[in-house]
């Protein structure tokens, strides 16, 4: 039976968001509704502006037989802006300052609605990039590659320090942690990553950098290619291994546990140079 | 600007989509597309009837001044079979049993859309109950936690083994593993679950159960109530320490390693019994 127009737009709203950058032909939804191709889409021309003026996210629709449309979901620099400083403000609390110049985040990282938005904001940087797979180094980091997998929707891996027997055959690296200058050892299932991935490594916290080196050793030992590096929350040091970094929030500790001083990290230079587009002002 | 019911449509879609189990206003909605509360309460009927033909949700709309829109995600028994028949034919593979009779899942559990449906299947048991949090042990369960919660949109919460100096205050307890009859201890961050909290114990895996009763003893610590339990797989042991749990797959392997068998688990009589609006084929 034929769909009506406004019950088409219900659900193929609903669809493209759960198939993030995903090509949907205009075959399929012209099937699954009964309706024309002609009118498919001028529905997508409906979702298109919607997604837009409402900073949602862009919908690029490819004309022709064999066309269809793709919805990745982004975040404007005003939407990401107010969400940062949110996240700022939440973590200047002394309270959260952990021996060691941790900082207490599992409460924040263990609400879906900030991963969600996390993860869409760290995914807006690879809004016209192929990203295979994320990585992330247990345990801390899994929430954050979820979202962002999910965003990108692509598979998450995880590295791990302790061997697990849960894991089968793995691939292993040994790494010198950032600050200690441990020798450590990382690795990760060889079935859970394909070789030659280009992969972006995420992590919760970031202080010299020692893990996510780690991260980029055991992705070439797969054949890989580090897309990127992202983290929500970077650490003031001394001095980083690591060269190029996004990172949503910057936080400065000093060694008796007290809170120098928590400010919005590099991430509008870093997410939005490539993306003017997303920067101006909406209405 | 008034805002055309199309547009309308698609972003009420999105808002509700992304906020499942909240009362959203008939007031907010009227504002943000400067709208009669008229036209809005067509519109929601619009969606509510979409959202149900097509076996996405229930939307429950509240009439009056005070009113709103409630969006609940669902999974309908015969998606449900459907997707638990792929499970079984992933996990139907000897190259998955490890030694001591676990069964490598990582691959299946870093798929954003498979957690995603995990999420919301096992969100659906608890269709008509209050959740205050989602509870897991570290590590593997934390996707599958992660999803769920995302789906009945509360916290979820880790519960591990290991001190981690970045948890701050903790609660401990200590249980008896289910087969080895090992003493463990597992503990979870003070600031992270509030007391008395109603909370839905997750897990990746399950054998005899020790885990899960530990997470039980765990909130009884923090003067919670124990919701429910729930695994994506189970495996067959001669003695369970818990009685109580909803499984999607049940898997029988022998102490070599071999795959004895694979079948569906006890989700359809668990999850559907008290829905059986949610067990009528689809049109």
């Amino acid at each position: 039976m034929k769909t009506r127009r406004s019950d088409r737009l219900v659900d193929m709203t609903r669809y493209l968001i759960e198939h993030p950058r995903t090509l949907v032909s205009l075959t399929k939804f012209a099937r699954q509704y009964d309706s024309a191709k002609s009118s498919i889409s001028e529905d997508l021309a409906i979702l298109k502006r919607t997604f837009w003026q409402n900073g949602v996210g862009v919908l690029e629709t490819v004309p022709g037989a064999a066309g269809g449309a793709r919805f990745t979901p982004v975040t404007r620099l005003d939407d990401a802006k107010i969400f940062v400083d949110g996240l700022v403000n939440e973590i200047s609390d002394e309270t959260r300052v952990l021996p060691g110049g941790y900082v207490y985040l599992s409460d924040l990282l263990g609400q879906p609605w900030i991963l969600q938005k996390i993860g869409r904001l760290i995914a807006t940087q690879y809004l016209k990039e192929p990203i295979d797979a994320v990585m992330t180094a247990a345990t801390k980091g899994v929430p954050v590659a979820q979202a962002v997998a999910s965003a990108l929707n692509v598979p998450f891996v995880i590295a791990r320090n302790d061997t697990k027997v849960t894991e089968g055959p793995t691939m292993s690296v040994n790494y010198v942690t950032g600050q200690a200058k441990r020798l450590e050892k990382m690795e990760l299932s060889r079935r859970s990553l394909p070789m030659g991935s280009r992969v972006l490594i995420v992590d919760d916290f970031m202080k010299a950098g020692g893990t996510i080196r780690g991260m980029e050793a055991l992705i070439k030992e797969f054949e890989g290619t580090v897309a990127g590096v992202a983290v929500v929350v970077e650490g003031e040091v001394q001095r980083r291994v690591i060269d190029e970094y996004t990172s949503l929030v910057h936080v400065n500790t000093d060694k008796e546990g007290g809170l120098l001083d928590v400010r919005v990290g590099n991430f509008s230079e870093k997410i939005y140079a490539q993306h003017p587009e997303l920067t101006t002002p909406m209405d």
